[in-house]
Protein backbone atom coordinates (compact mmCIF):
# COMPACT_ATOMS: atom_id res chain seq x y z
CA UNK A 1 0.00 0.00 0.00
CA UNK A 2 1.70 3.45 -0.99
CA UNK A 3 0.34 6.74 0.15
CA UNK A 4 -1.17 8.99 -2.40
CA UNK A 5 -0.39 12.35 -0.65
CA UNK A 6 -2.41 15.68 -2.13
CA UNK A 7 -1.21 19.01 -1.64
CA UNK A 8 -4.06 21.74 -0.48
CA UNK A 9 -3.77 24.94 -0.12
CA UNK A 10 -6.45 28.33 0.31
CA UNK A 11 -8.13 29.07 -3.07
CA UNK A 12 -6.99 25.34 -4.73
CA UNK A 13 -9.30 24.65 -7.42
CA UNK A 14 -11.54 21.83 -6.20
CA UNK A 15 -11.57 19.47 -9.45
CA UNK A 16 -7.71 20.03 -9.55
CA UNK A 17 -6.92 18.01 -6.79
CA UNK A 18 -10.38 16.16 -6.34
CA UNK A 19 -11.06 15.03 -9.97
CA UNK A 20 -7.61 12.58 -9.23
CA UNK A 21 -8.57 11.56 -6.21
CA UNK A 22 -11.71 10.38 -7.70
CA UNK A 23 -9.57 8.16 -9.69
CA UNK A 24 -6.79 7.44 -7.01
CA UNK A 25 -9.77 6.18 -4.78
CA UNK A 26 -10.72 3.35 -7.20
CA UNK A 27 -7.99 1.75 -6.14
CA UNK A 28 -7.87 0.94 -3.00
CA UNK A 29 -6.06 -1.90 -2.68
CA UNK A 30 -2.82 0.10 -3.68
CA UNK A 31 -3.70 3.89 -3.14
CA UNK A 32 -4.16 5.28 0.58
CA UNK A 33 -5.55 9.34 -0.26
CA UNK A 34 -4.07 11.46 1.68
CA UNK A 35 -4.48 15.48 2.07
CA UNK A 36 -2.19 17.49 3.25
CA UNK A 37 -1.54 21.68 4.01
CA UNK A 38 1.45 23.41 5.11
CA UNK A 39 -0.12 23.50 8.84
CA UNK A 40 -2.84 21.19 8.81
CA UNK A 41 -6.73 22.07 9.67
CA UNK A 42 -9.21 23.47 7.24
CA UNK A 43 -8.30 24.91 4.05
CA UNK A 44 -10.42 25.96 1.53
CA UNK A 45 -11.06 25.61 -2.42
CA UNK A 46 -12.00 28.42 -4.56
CA UNK A 47 -15.10 26.78 -4.42
CA UNK A 48 -15.66 27.19 -1.08
CA UNK A 49 -15.21 23.78 -0.13
CA UNK A 50 -13.35 23.49 3.33
CA UNK A 51 -11.46 20.79 3.68
CA UNK A 52 -9.51 18.97 6.47
CA UNK A 53 -5.94 18.50 6.16
CA UNK A 54 -3.15 17.15 8.27
CA UNK A 55 -0.32 18.94 8.42
CA UNK A 56 3.16 18.39 6.19
CA UNK A 57 4.85 16.90 9.61
CA UNK A 58 2.56 14.00 9.40
CA UNK A 59 3.46 13.33 5.76
CA UNK A 60 4.68 10.35 4.64
CA UNK A 61 7.11 11.24 2.10
CA UNK A 62 7.36 7.74 -0.02
CA UNK A 63 4.37 8.48 -1.04
CA UNK A 64 3.20 9.38 -4.21
CA UNK A 65 2.80 13.17 -4.63
CA UNK A 66 -0.32 15.58 -6.16
CA UNK A 67 -0.09 19.81 -6.67
CA UNK A 68 -3.48 20.79 -7.52
CA UNK A 69 -3.39 24.67 -9.05
CA UNK A 70 -5.89 27.30 -8.35
CA UNK A 71 -6.25 30.95 -7.81
CA UNK A 72 -3.91 30.16 -4.59
CA UNK A 73 -0.59 29.50 -6.49
CA UNK A 74 -0.59 33.27 -7.20
CA UNK A 75 0.54 34.28 -3.58
CA UNK A 76 1.96 30.89 -2.71
CA UNK A 77 4.66 30.78 -4.78
CA UNK A 78 6.03 33.86 -3.01
CA UNK A 79 5.97 31.53 0.00
CA UNK A 80 9.46 31.14 0.72
CA UNK A 81 8.30 28.60 3.99
CA UNK A 82 6.52 26.56 1.72
CA UNK A 83 8.53 26.25 -1.43
CA UNK A 84 11.41 25.30 0.95
CA UNK A 85 8.97 22.81 2.66
CA UNK A 86 7.40 21.58 -1.08
CA UNK A 87 11.43 21.30 -2.50
CA UNK A 88 12.10 18.42 -0.17
CA UNK A 89 8.86 16.61 -0.41
CA UNK A 90 8.79 16.67 -4.43
CA UNK A 91 12.98 15.38 -4.19
CA UNK A 92 12.07 12.06 -1.76
CA UNK A 93 8.26 10.93 -3.82
CA UNK A 94 8.62 8.16 -6.36
CA UNK A 95 6.20 9.82 -8.23
CA UNK A 96 5.26 13.74 -8.63
CA UNK A 97 1.86 14.54 -10.46
CA UNK A 98 0.97 18.75 -10.99
CA UNK A 99 -2.60 19.34 -12.41
CA UNK A 100 -2.66 23.34 -13.82
CA UNK A 101 -1.06 25.98 -12.40
CA UNK A 102 0.07 23.00 -9.30
CA UNK A 103 3.06 22.99 -12.31
CA UNK A 104 4.05 26.81 -11.31
CA UNK A 105 4.41 25.82 -7.28
CA UNK A 106 6.24 22.75 -8.82
CA UNK A 107 8.51 24.80 -11.37
CA UNK A 108 9.65 27.40 -8.09
CA UNK A 109 11.25 24.15 -6.29
CA UNK A 110 13.39 23.88 -9.02
CA UNK A 111 12.29 20.23 -9.48
CA UNK A 112 11.07 20.60 -13.56
CA UNK A 113 14.63 22.35 -14.47
CA UNK A 114 15.60 21.13 -17.70
CA UNK A 115 12.51 19.02 -17.23
CA UNK A 116 9.30 19.38 -20.15
CA UNK A 117 6.77 20.58 -18.46
CA UNK A 118 2.68 22.05 -19.39
CA UNK A 119 0.52 23.96 -17.78
CA UNK A 120 -2.83 25.41 -17.77
CA UNK A 121 -3.48 27.57 -20.95
CA UNK A 122 -4.86 30.76 -19.46
CA UNK A 123 -1.90 31.12 -17.61
CA UNK A 124 0.70 29.68 -19.72
CA UNK A 125 2.54 33.12 -19.67
CA UNK A 126 2.34 33.52 -15.90
CA UNK A 127 3.83 29.68 -14.94
CA UNK A 128 6.26 30.17 -18.06
CA UNK A 129 7.78 33.35 -15.83
CA UNK A 130 8.03 31.78 -12.91
CA UNK A 131 11.11 29.87 -14.10
CA UNK A 132 12.41 29.61 -17.48
CA UNK A 133 15.02 26.86 -17.04
CA UNK A 134 11.77 24.46 -17.38
CA UNK A 135 11.14 23.16 -21.22
CA UNK A 136 7.71 24.41 -21.20
CA UNK A 137 5.16 22.51 -23.51
CA UNK A 138 2.12 24.77 -24.43
CA UNK A 139 0.53 21.84 -26.92
CA UNK A 140 -0.24 19.13 -24.32
CA UNK A 141 -3.15 17.34 -22.22
CA UNK A 142 -0.35 16.22 -19.88
CA UNK A 143 3.56 15.44 -20.04
CA UNK A 144 5.33 12.81 -18.67
CA UNK A 145 8.86 13.37 -17.95
CA UNK A 146 10.61 10.51 -15.79
CA UNK A 147 8.75 10.14 -12.45
CA UNK A 148 7.00 13.49 -13.13
CA UNK A 149 3.56 14.04 -14.82
CA UNK A 150 2.02 17.64 -14.99
CA UNK A 151 -1.54 18.78 -16.80
CA UNK A 152 -3.09 21.14 -18.46
CA UNK A 153 -5.81 22.75 -16.68
CA UNK A 154 -8.20 21.37 -14.64
CA UNK A 155 -10.13 18.63 -16.10
CA UNK A 156 -6.73 17.64 -17.65
CA UNK A 157 -5.99 16.61 -14.27
CA UNK A 158 -8.48 13.63 -14.88
CA UNK A 159 -7.04 12.26 -18.20
CA UNK A 160 -3.60 12.51 -16.87
CA UNK A 161 -4.48 10.79 -13.62
CA UNK A 162 -5.73 8.03 -15.73
CA UNK A 163 -2.92 8.04 -17.60
CA UNK A 164 -0.42 7.67 -14.68
CA UNK A 165 -2.77 4.75 -13.77
CA UNK A 166 -2.28 3.19 -17.22
CA UNK A 167 1.36 3.51 -17.40
CA UNK A 168 1.86 1.65 -13.90
CA UNK A 169 -0.69 -0.62 -14.10
CA UNK A 170 -1.21 -1.38 -17.49
CA UNK A 171 -4.23 0.58 -20.25
CA UNK A 172 -6.96 -2.19 -18.99
CA UNK A 173 -6.81 -1.01 -15.90
CA UNK A 174 -6.83 2.81 -16.28
CA UNK A 175 -10.07 1.86 -18.75
CA UNK A 176 -11.78 0.04 -16.19
CA UNK A 177 -11.78 2.69 -13.74
CA UNK A 178 -12.69 5.30 -16.07
CA UNK A 179 -16.04 3.24 -17.20
CA UNK A 180 -16.80 3.07 -13.20
CA UNK A 181 -16.74 6.41 -12.96
CA UNK A 182 -18.87 6.68 -16.85
CA UNK A 183 -15.74 9.12 -17.52
CA UNK A 184 -15.38 9.68 -21.51
CA UNK A 185 -11.60 9.34 -20.62
CA UNK A 186 -8.95 12.04 -23.31
CA UNK A 187 -6.66 9.16 -23.86
CA UNK A 188 -4.04 10.88 -25.87
CA UNK A 189 -1.89 13.33 -23.86
CA UNK A 190 -0.88 15.09 -27.55
CA UNK A 191 -4.57 15.86 -27.60
CA UNK A 192 -4.80 19.34 -26.55
CA UNK A 193 -7.94 21.81 -28.38
CA UNK A 194 -7.71 24.35 -25.59
CA UNK A 195 -4.26 25.34 -26.49
CA UNK A 196 -4.95 28.16 -29.26
CA UNK B 1 -28.05 35.93 -5.99
CA UNK B 2 -29.40 32.31 -5.72
CA UNK B 3 -27.90 29.42 -2.78
CA UNK B 4 -26.71 26.43 -4.37
CA UNK B 5 -26.97 24.08 -2.10
CA UNK B 6 -25.01 20.78 -2.15
CA UNK B 7 -26.39 18.45 0.51
CA UNK B 8 -23.30 15.94 1.78
CA UNK B 9 -23.06 12.54 3.82
CA UNK B 10 -20.80 9.75 4.93
CA UNK B 11 -19.41 7.73 1.87
CA UNK B 12 -20.59 10.55 -0.62
CA UNK B 13 -18.76 10.23 -4.19
CA UNK B 14 -16.63 12.99 -4.64
CA UNK B 15 -16.79 13.67 -7.88
CA UNK B 16 -20.85 13.65 -8.13
CA UNK B 17 -20.69 16.90 -5.29
CA UNK B 18 -17.32 18.22 -6.14
CA UNK B 19 -17.39 18.34 -10.08
CA UNK B 20 -21.07 20.59 -10.69
CA UNK B 21 -19.38 22.53 -7.41
CA UNK B 22 -16.27 23.14 -9.89
CA UNK B 23 -18.96 24.62 -12.77
CA UNK B 24 -21.43 26.39 -10.39
CA UNK B 25 -18.26 27.86 -8.92
CA UNK B 26 -17.53 29.65 -12.51
CA UNK B 27 -20.71 31.66 -12.24
CA UNK B 28 -19.61 33.64 -8.90
CA UNK B 29 -22.02 36.32 -9.93
CA UNK B 30 -25.40 34.20 -10.12
CA UNK B 31 -24.85 31.44 -7.23
CA UNK B 32 -23.65 31.24 -3.67
CA UNK B 33 -22.23 27.92 -3.52
CA UNK B 34 -23.17 25.96 0.23
CA UNK B 35 -22.51 22.53 1.42
CA UNK B 36 -24.99 20.84 3.78
CA UNK B 37 -25.47 17.50 6.20
CA UNK B 38 -28.28 16.59 8.45
CA UNK B 39 -26.46 17.55 11.65
CA UNK B 40 -23.79 19.70 10.18
CA UNK B 41 -19.98 19.57 11.00
CA UNK B 42 -17.52 17.03 8.95
CA UNK B 43 -18.57 14.56 6.76
CA UNK B 44 -16.39 12.01 4.85
CA UNK B 45 -16.68 11.22 1.48
CA UNK B 46 -15.90 7.67 -0.03
CA UNK B 47 -12.00 8.74 -1.00
CA UNK B 48 -11.46 9.88 2.40
CA UNK B 49 -12.18 13.95 1.94
CA UNK B 50 -13.25 15.17 5.11
CA UNK B 51 -15.50 18.10 4.35
CA UNK B 52 -16.78 21.12 6.68
CA UNK B 53 -20.45 21.31 6.36
CA UNK B 54 -23.42 23.85 7.70
CA UNK B 55 -26.85 21.78 9.37
CA UNK B 56 -29.68 20.94 7.15
CA UNK B 57 -31.35 24.23 9.89
CA UNK B 58 -29.07 26.32 7.78
CA UNK B 59 -30.21 26.09 4.63
CA UNK B 60 -32.45 28.50 2.52
CA UNK B 61 -34.99 26.42 0.84
CA UNK B 62 -35.11 28.99 -2.14
CA UNK B 63 -31.95 28.05 -3.65
CA UNK B 64 -30.96 25.17 -5.86
CA UNK B 65 -30.34 21.61 -4.41
CA UNK B 66 -27.75 19.31 -5.65
CA UNK B 67 -27.53 15.74 -3.95
CA UNK B 68 -24.84 13.38 -5.00
CA UNK B 69 -24.33 9.68 -5.02
CA UNK B 70 -22.05 7.14 -3.36
CA UNK B 71 -22.35 3.69 -1.61
CA UNK B 72 -23.53 5.99 1.65
CA UNK B 73 -26.79 6.20 -0.14
CA UNK B 74 -27.39 2.46 0.39
CA UNK B 75 -28.13 2.66 4.18
CA UNK B 76 -29.04 6.90 3.71
CA UNK B 77 -32.43 5.28 1.97
CA UNK B 78 -33.80 3.96 5.22
CA UNK B 79 -32.70 6.71 7.56
CA UNK B 80 -36.44 7.74 7.95
CA UNK B 81 -35.56 10.89 9.57
CA UNK B 82 -33.22 12.30 6.51
CA UNK B 83 -35.78 11.72 3.73
CA UNK B 84 -38.48 13.55 5.19
CA UNK B 85 -36.08 16.34 6.15
CA UNK B 86 -35.17 16.13 2.24
CA UNK B 87 -38.63 15.65 1.16
CA UNK B 88 -39.26 19.17 1.98
CA UNK B 89 -36.61 20.67 0.83
CA UNK B 90 -36.86 19.13 -2.58
CA UNK B 91 -40.30 20.32 -2.97
CA UNK B 92 -38.83 23.85 -2.26
CA UNK B 93 -36.10 24.16 -4.38
CA UNK B 94 -36.69 26.18 -7.71
CA UNK B 95 -34.28 23.06 -9.42
CA UNK B 96 -32.92 19.97 -7.87
CA UNK B 97 -30.70 18.19 -9.59
CA UNK B 98 -29.23 14.41 -8.17
CA UNK B 99 -26.17 13.30 -9.38
CA UNK B 100 -25.95 9.16 -9.99
CA UNK B 101 -27.18 6.64 -7.37
CA UNK B 102 -28.29 10.76 -5.49
CA UNK B 103 -31.19 9.61 -7.85
CA UNK B 104 -32.38 6.88 -5.38
CA UNK B 105 -32.82 9.15 -2.32
CA UNK B 106 -34.61 11.42 -4.28
CA UNK B 107 -36.73 8.51 -5.81
CA UNK B 108 -37.30 8.05 -2.08
CA UNK B 109 -38.98 11.38 -1.10
CA UNK B 110 -41.73 10.67 -3.93
CA UNK B 111 -40.56 13.51 -5.68
CA UNK B 112 -39.88 11.28 -8.99
CA UNK B 113 -43.00 9.86 -8.66
CA UNK B 114 -44.10 9.90 -12.65
CA UNK B 115 -40.84 11.77 -13.35
CA UNK B 116 -38.64 10.54 -15.86
CA UNK B 117 -35.28 9.99 -14.76
CA UNK B 118 -32.11 8.01 -14.79
CA UNK B 119 -28.89 7.20 -12.50
CA UNK B 120 -25.54 5.24 -12.45
CA UNK B 121 -25.51 2.14 -14.64
CA UNK B 122 -24.05 -0.14 -12.45
CA UNK B 123 -26.36 0.65 -9.83
CA UNK B 124 -29.71 1.00 -11.47
CA UNK B 125 -31.19 -2.48 -10.62
CA UNK B 126 -30.91 -1.01 -7.15
CA UNK B 127 -31.82 2.10 -7.60
CA UNK B 128 -35.03 1.31 -9.68
CA UNK B 129 -36.58 -0.86 -6.86
CA UNK B 130 -36.57 2.20 -4.48
CA UNK B 131 -39.14 3.67 -6.33
CA UNK B 132 -41.09 2.01 -9.26
CA UNK B 133 -43.17 4.79 -9.67
CA UNK B 134 -40.57 6.78 -11.60
CA UNK B 135 -40.17 6.40 -15.22
CA UNK B 136 -36.24 4.98 -15.47
CA UNK B 137 -34.74 6.14 -18.29
CA UNK B 138 -31.41 3.76 -18.57
CA UNK B 139 -29.97 5.21 -21.46
CA UNK B 140 -29.40 8.79 -20.91
CA UNK B 141 -26.24 11.23 -19.81
CA UNK B 142 -28.62 13.04 -18.21
CA UNK B 143 -32.95 13.55 -17.74
CA UNK B 144 -34.59 16.85 -17.64
CA UNK B 145 -37.83 16.52 -16.58
CA UNK B 146 -39.39 20.04 -15.51
CA UNK B 147 -37.55 21.39 -12.62
CA UNK B 148 -35.88 18.57 -11.95
CA UNK B 149 -32.40 17.01 -13.61
CA UNK B 150 -30.68 13.72 -12.92
CA UNK B 151 -27.72 12.00 -14.51
CA UNK B 152 -25.74 8.86 -15.27
CA UNK B 153 -23.11 8.00 -12.88
CA UNK B 154 -20.38 10.11 -11.16
CA UNK B 155 -18.60 11.94 -14.25
CA UNK B 156 -22.06 12.65 -16.11
CA UNK B 157 -22.85 14.71 -13.39
CA UNK B 158 -20.41 17.38 -14.85
CA UNK B 159 -22.08 17.01 -18.18
CA UNK B 160 -25.34 17.80 -16.65
CA UNK B 161 -24.46 20.61 -14.92
CA UNK B 162 -23.16 21.67 -17.78
CA UNK B 163 -26.76 21.24 -19.53
CA UNK B 164 -28.26 23.26 -16.10
CA UNK B 165 -26.54 26.03 -16.78
CA UNK B 166 -27.01 25.86 -21.01
CA UNK B 167 -30.90 25.55 -20.37
CA UNK B 168 -31.30 28.54 -17.72
CA UNK B 169 -28.11 30.80 -19.60
CA UNK B 170 -27.30 29.80 -22.80
CA UNK B 171 -25.56 27.22 -24.43
CA UNK B 172 -22.23 29.61 -25.00
CA UNK B 173 -22.03 30.30 -21.29
CA UNK B 174 -22.34 26.61 -20.60
CA UNK B 175 -19.43 26.30 -23.34
CA UNK B 176 -17.22 29.33 -21.67
CA UNK B 177 -17.62 27.65 -18.40
CA UNK B 178 -16.75 24.12 -20.32
CA UNK B 179 -13.66 26.10 -22.26
CA UNK B 180 -12.20 27.65 -18.80
CA UNK B 181 -11.79 24.40 -16.85
CA UNK B 182 -10.74 22.36 -20.20
CA UNK B 183 -13.42 20.09 -19.88
CA UNK B 184 -14.61 18.36 -22.79
CA UNK B 185 -18.25 18.41 -22.44
CA UNK B 186 -20.78 16.05 -24.04
CA UNK B 187 -22.95 18.33 -25.15
CA UNK B 188 -25.47 15.39 -25.87
CA UNK B 189 -27.67 14.21 -23.44
CA UNK B 190 -28.66 11.24 -25.11
CA UNK B 191 -25.28 10.31 -25.64
CA UNK B 192 -24.51 7.30 -23.26
CA UNK B 193 -22.43 4.65 -23.61
CA UNK B 194 -22.20 3.25 -20.46
CA UNK B 195 -25.85 2.30 -20.49
CA UNK B 196 -25.32 -1.39 -22.12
Amino acid sequence: MTDFNIILFDHFETLDAFGPAEIIGKMPDRYQLHYFSDQGGLVTSSQQIQVMTEPFSALNPCGVLLIPGGIGTRTLVDNDDFIQQLSILVRKAPYVLAVCTGSALLAKTGFLDKRAATSNKRAFEWVQSINTNVQWIKQARWIVDENCYTSSGVSAGMDMTLGFIGDLFGQTTAENIATSIEYLWNTDKNFDPFSD
